[in-house]
């Protein structure tokens, strides 16, 4: 068995059995192992961001890596924004890098780069693969590494003669170690700041959003009248009718600030203090009030959701104590002419039970959130490292993870242009994605960021760089040209429409709002 | 003034003064400041793989550095992959990078990350500013580095505060130092390797392969019967009609090896030793025979057109000396059916004087060059670096360097597909360039290169990893959802009218072949 092929094997012994990938001559003969080796399933995508971020996206939804394979230092350059993102996600993730072998290096072919020095900033493991009777035992350890709560990048780079030399060996699953959960006296010291009765906030973040621990949370919020808050980026979210609400942090800071001021108390389960996405002239960073007692009772590599659960028997609750769900609030869907509004509320009204909402419409889908909080239930995937071209390549990883659930889209032109690339994979594979691509023409939120920062009202020089029209992108055709079936929307009633069948009918389709 | 209107007051009066953009919030101010300062000419790219390799396009044909201004980290790791193709390039580029106020690092808000880390593999020169004091030295400095021969990449991360800080000064030009030539040692050791007799070919790069530089190659090659060859990847060559003929390595080791056997003595000018581009099980790298005398004549920093004009005058020779130019080969357009002997020849024909050819076509386009060698004079950019998705971006960076030459972008479905959003800013910026998009539907290189490199043949799911079909992508629909005039040749008439058609008219257009 060669290298490549034992690397194939071990990373499907231990549990990895999804490849996202776009490789290139310096990794057939991976491409030959991943062709033997038909438990793996390989996803192509045309560019890397998609690849990366689809692996984002499965990990969120399964808990589990999948692999990437990608080419070389530039292969994996074009992958690293959406690696940006993985990483705030804390998902697990492992990066399979081709590599020319040691001896060709040094005939610095086009394609030599520092692989390493590329890979570095995004890996919390990173190693080179030796020889091909070490590369099996390399990628148990990067799934080990990978695996390890919350979650962690991997990268492993295989120089090609490793992967076409013989003396591969398959290593056995390694052992995940469990989380950790916090000391004992920061469970305590949290159950008694809620026992205060001071008015107190839960920052949650991690796994503490969905599953046990977001309904332990549930239970304590029901017990102490506390409040349940997520940071604005946030990794994945159980939410709708039936499940435990749990507010966002709104993006812009004055909003922030004032939805922070009544709280005495702000008790951190795996989120940092809260702090504006950006800096600006004269003004602070953090977003509490400095007489706000915060404490972190959870930091973000221990244990959220177990966490909740202790911090919920130390308040003497248990799985039969009273827990704060959300009311089913299903709006009919609108009619009439398009607005940010209406667009939410037919979203809220016709979102199947058990979808994957993968959002990115950073100004249009403000008021998505707020609108669909009693819809049925449902999962939110957030942008989490803030580097646009998120959403798609998400949404097709979540798709591939969750072949029988709906996943819907929301996205916007600006954002959408990043990793457009990814409509061709949804149509490849069939996978059941909603696009809604907000078409605002603008990269709208820096528009708003100019005047917050006291730049003042952008001339037409400036403007002109916020502007994504002139030309318009028609989104019908570019959907169509990756075989996404396309349509417009330009009143709700059309939205409603195409959304309901889109819904209703297997596979992909993309629809345009113009606004 | 503040930092950052210093900052683009000190690159304009260091000359430069073109800037690839697409800022985010934390550039707001430089943007400001790119409103105030009119002399700078600013152009959107969509995605930061366009902005980098515009740069990169822009440098060849000018020779001078345009800047590039992106969104933090992950906005220049977008960029990396063309950064990549750009250091190979040996261009002089400029990227500006925005950066989180050192005070506001601390609370790690989603966009903070390592912008050094991820700059520094494709960084010869790299500094983040400390104040807007430092803002306009910095950026002479970064000029400095970039300018100086043959060209490098310098990274000058931009603190907000930095440049929304009072107290910026615009810095003076900086002193550009003189390319270095070789030893004259090395000057006399070519030269009398070139009168012994023996068969000898020069293998040029860089600035020998256009201008000065070329034609005292030719004199060269008249005067000694050198045979006169450039590596495959190569930056800019000046070609056709009425120039010096240098004939390209080709990309597969078999051919090189073939063509390169009939020289005892090959003297590098620029060039490193050739080598394969991969490496393949049980095959060596080098494609030199054994008893080939290499010898590295100007060194990869060293003043390769200087250097060629001092060897042929220590051949006796001067510019009145015999050359030996390309004479005029300009076939009739044929007619019939698509094949690549008849799209290689249409292109030929038709080719306009003083064009310039941005050339990705891997596969499809192998004959191109051949068959181009005596149409009308133009310039052909290749890829330098190997990494897909450089050609849409450099034919926009020459139409913004070169706007009365009309550029001719030879590109195909794989590479496109990396960096497509290129269209939308011909289309912004009415560049006229003519997209001719060779949809193969495939990696018809990796279908290739599996079986070179001894894999065997694709069983099915392999060669669904090398098909771009399925769903095929419809490049008409594709380029005019951005905009761009777009129409499908069925028919190498069809071809012929449509090239002459879109050489004819201003601003963009696309033309795709189905093969």
């Amino acid at each position: 068995m060669n290298g490549a092929e034992s690397l194939i094997r071990t990373l499907v012994a231990g549990g990895v059995d999804t490849c996202f990938t776009n490789p290139g001559t310096s990794e057939m003969h991976l491409v030959a192992a991943l062709d033997r080796v038909s438990e793996m399933r390989c996803v192509l995508g045309l560019f890397e961001g998609v690849v990366t971020g689809a692996a984002d996206g499965y990990a969120r939804i399964t808990g589990r890596p999948a692999c990437t394979l990608v080419h070389l230092g530039p292969g994996l350059a074009n992958g690293i924004a959406n690696l940006h993102n993985a990483k705030r996600a804390q998902v697990p993730l492992i990066n399979l890098v081709g590599e020319h072998p040691e001896y060709h290096l040094k005939f610095d072919a086009p394609l030599t780069s520092d692989i390493e020095g590329i890979a570095r900033p995004y890996s919390h493991w990173l190693r080179t693969s030796r020889s091909a009777a070490d590369v099996g035992r390399d990628a148990a350890e990067s799934i080990r590494a990978a695996a390890n709560h919350p979650g962690y990048i991997s990268t492993l780079v295989v120089p090609a003669d490793v992967a076409w030399s013989d003396g591969g060996v398959v290593a056995p699953k390694s052992t995940i170690e469990k989380a950790a959960l916090p000391p004992s006296a920061n469970i305590e010291r949290a159950a008694a700041m809620l026992r205060s009765g001071l008015p107190t906030a839960l920052m949650i973040t991690g796994d503490g959003l969905y599953g046990d621990g977001l309904r332990a949370a549930g239970r304590i919020a029901a017990a102490t009248k506390a409040k349940l808050l997520s940071p604005y980026p946030f990794a994945r979210m159980e939410r709708g009718a039936g499940r435990v609400n749990v507010q966002r942090l709104p993006y812009v800071p004055d909003q922030a600030i004032e939805l922070l001021k009544e709280f005495r108390q702000l008790i951190l389960v795996g989120a940092g203090a809260p702090a504006s996405y950006f800096a600006y002239p004269g003004k602070g960073a953090l977003l509490t009030q400095p007489d706000t007692t915060t404490f972190a009772m959870t930091s973000p590599s221990e244990n959220s959701a177990g966490s909740l659960i202790a911090l919920s028997e130390a308040l003497g609750l248990n799985v039969r104590s009273e827990i704060l769900i959300q009311s089913v609030e299903r709006p009919t869907a609108p009619s009439g002419e398009i607005s940010l509004q209406g667009l939410a509320a037919t979203v809220a009204a016709l979102l199947p039970e058990n979808a994957i909402v993968a959002d990115e419409a950073m100004t249009s889908g403000r008021g998505m959130m707020a609108a669909s909080r009693g819809a049925a239930p449902h999962d939110w995937l957030a942008n989490t490292g803030g580097s646009i071209g998120i959403a798609l390549p998400l949404a097709v990883g979540a798709a591939v993870a969750a072949p029988d659930r709906r996943v819907l889209c929301l996205t916007a032109d600006g954002s959408s242009m990043y990793t457009l690339q990814a409509l061709w994979t949804m149509a490849r594979e069939g996978l059941n994605v909603t696009s809604v691509v907000f078409a605002n023409r603008a990269y709208a939120v820096l528009q708003w960021e100019y005047s917050g920062l006291g730049v003042g009202t952008p001339s037409p020089r400036a403007a002109d760089l916020f502007s994504i029209g002139r030309p318009d992108i028609d989104w019908v055709a570019m959907g169509k040209s990756m075989g996404v079936p396309s349509s417009r929307a330009t009143t709700l009633d059309m939205f409603g429409d195409l959304l309901r069948k889109s819904f209703a009918t297997e596979g992909p389709s993309l629809i345009e709002i113009s606004l």
